[in-house]
């Protein structure tokens, strides 16, 4: 076979076969396919598109470039949950020990945050001591204990995919359907699930902006797990405004301990309680969607949510006493309060620019090795439908450097638009494919 | 400027400009911007192309990529003679000593064959002697001592064009009008000409096979040379069977001779003399067409073609007594005739496949680096429209190698189909852009 072909074949919008995906995926990996010829045929997937067999044919192969963890020694429905990335989206650290409690074994394997979104691994390690690079083994472990392991990919996981991302992104073909979905679904067909919820965001601070790509996505994320033996199913959300009150990785874990709590902003535990009650059906502890929603309810009003996190955190090694005191969790002294211009209405708080600018305070990162800050961040004060008086607060930025807060405010104080009549309310699950 | 960013431009429909342009041929030619994004973008320009003024910055920054030759101490106005390539096409070989004959200074800059066809560098070289490889010093002084020099590509012309075309050949960029556009006429655009004639193929054997593609690379090319200042004009000529009744170095040779000494097949002379009446316009020494033509035929008449392709040919090291003693060209004994299965009309004698048989014998290559057999190759007894017995000779194979003249011969004889009813006579002259 050879490359220049099978690059002219979906170049001409050819669909591939099997062998030709394997061959350029197993070139990819091994380093024998050159990186010329692989970024000529990621442009022509790119704008000529693959089929629904195309992407599940280039999700297998790259599954198969490492190793599938196998699970099934541990009882029970696996399940785990993957968000496409958000604004202060911290849903992870809730469902996980939210769907553990309630009986569902959660291995779940996270990213970090690149660009404007979050990672849960960064929020994660925010908390002092809590260890993300478990083993294979000393996540089976965790998995037994606690009901939940929350690590990073490890090396064995998809390489194929290290290597595509890597060279994706320096050469313009990371926006394309077909290969984000083999990226993501590849990852987590092999971390060994039986099935999984997706959290498809859509808007301004969403990857994907219009409603139609990311009903697109969701559908082409199904199917390809659906294909392959994870039971999969996605709930499209809205990410126009962050989700929640707190971005930034200290700031969200204590939010996040406050919804476990019973207290937290309720969009936050409405997409958590949203996202854990479909775990709970997938992995067969509950009936259906209403039942499994009490369940969830109930793992938060009975504490039984919050005990479990602690556990978590033990088990990996954290320091569980910041549940009860969050001084205990980085933490910077610089305020800055963004406050309204004028009075009226707060019709818009853009999720893209508050997320840039939490990353300009130093809570993320522009590129892979840059280090972060966990105790940085923005409390929001003001959200989208609330009114404000001139001079009210809107947002409050947790700084460290003031050379840093300057190029932040930049952003955050674009990020409010203040009209004079009250915004129609927002949905916050726009949509769901199974 | 980034790199990624210039891809994701052009991967997105946008028009490229000039800096943006610059900065990747620049980046190719100096191995500063990595292959893996040079091919990105190539992959993006093939499927979303190029505005006429991209393609000519293109032109423009490839040009700058070496030295642009100059010729301005030789008197007159330079021509030269660009084919996009075809099998049995050599009328380089009668049109520049005709044009010199009539005071063109003709400085032509070749290529060698690839694929199933032939180039004018291989067949003088079939000429014991004749050295190609002039530097830019011997270049001018053959220039002022026959009107003419036949040479190779030197290093120093458009060496960005060297580099890009290794990289669309193996990552299916090749077929690109403005790509192609740009590679050729940086290269004539770099040799120092005032005016350029172009016999832009068409037809199955040629690399655009439909007419509107021909065209559509006419008008590119010609669109560009006028914008360089180069005078530029284009003849689109069939190519769906051969030119002439010869294939092959040696063979063409003879052939070339034949229609200076007044002799040769005419489709070969018409369109020999419509070129060169076209640079006898452009080099202003006759006022339209039709005296260009008579001026041209005369020189076929009077001998002067002739003796002034016997001072070529000694000029360049070349031993000029083949010209009367053909046995002095390489030769070899082995013929095997293809005869008609049926009586009939020749209905079709496809250029490609006569051309495919011609290199199996060895007269051509498939890899640039493949060495080539001047002395075989392919004599075409009966043309389309000739009638034909059952048995009678279509074409001529002339071997050294029995196992190539088996591949030959499979190839040879699918070309010829004979058919019950004469066929129309077909176009020579298609078409012009100017």
């Amino acid at each position: 076979m050879r490359a220049v072909d099978v690059i002219m074949k979906k170049r001409d919008g050819g669909a591939l076969s099997r062998d030709e995906i394997r061959f350029f995926v197993d070139g990819v990996t091994a380093g024998t396919l050159p990186e010329y010829q692989a970024s000529a045929l990621l442009m022509a997937i790119l704008l000529r598109g693959m089929s629904a067999e195309e992407t599940a044919w280039l999700t297998d192969a790259m599954v198969h470039s490492g190793v599938r963890v196998d699970l099934s020694d541990i009882p029970g429905v696996k399940v785990d949950k993957h968000s496409t990335g958000g604004v202060g989206d911290k849903t992870s650290l809730i469902l996980a020990p939210l769907a553990a409690a309630c009986g569902v074994p959660v291995p779940m394997m996270s990213g970090r945050g690149l660009g404007h979104t979050g990672g849960t691994l960064d929020k994660l390690e925010a908390i002092p001591g809590f260890r993300v690079d478990l083993s294979l083994e000393e996540m089976k472990a965790a998995l037994v204990r606690t009901g939940c392991a929350m690590i990073g990919q490890t090396a064995q996981i998809a390489p194929a995919d290290k290597k595509l991302y890597a060279l994706r992104d320096v050469t313009g073909t990371v926006e394309s359907i077909p290969l984000i979905s083999a990226s993501i679904m590849s990852k987590k067909i092999a971390e060994g699930i039986d099935a999984l919820v997706l959290d498809v965001k859509t808007g301004s601070g969403a990857f994907m902006k219009s409603e139609a790509d990311s009903r697109r996505l969701a559908e082409s994320l199904v199917s390809i797990g659906n294909a392959s033996g994870v039971k999969t199913e996605a709930v499209i959300t809205a990410m126009d405004t962050p989700l929640g009150r707190a971005v930034g990785n200290a700031l969200e874990v204590i939010e996040c301990i406050d919804v476990l709590k019973g207290g937290g902003p309720p969009d936050l535990t409405d997409v958590s309680i949203e996202l854990t009650a479909r775990m709970l059906v997938l992995g067969r502890v509950a009936d259906d969607l209403a039942a499994a929603e009490k369940q969830a309810r109930n793992a938060i009003a009975s504490g039984a949510g919050l005990e479990r996190f602690r556990q978590i955190v033990q088990a990996q090694g954290g320091d569980a006493r910041v549940i009860d005191d969050y001084s205990r969790l980085p933490h910077v002294a610089g305020r800055h309060v963004v406050t309204a211009a004028r009075g009226g209405y707060l019709t818009r708080l853009d999720a893209e620019l508050v997320g840039r600018a939490s990353v300009a305070l130093g809570a993320g990162r522009d590129r892979v090795e840059d280090p972060v800050d966990f105790a940085v961040g923005i409390m929001i004060t003001a959200k989208p439908g609330d009114q404000v008086r001139a001079g009210d607060a809107v947002l409050e930025l947790h700084y460290r450097d003031r050379a840093r807060l300057e190029t932040a405010l930049a952003l955050a104080t674009r990020a409010v638009t203040i009209g004079d009549e009250r915004p129609p309310a927002a949905r916050l699950i726009v949509g769901e494919v199974r």
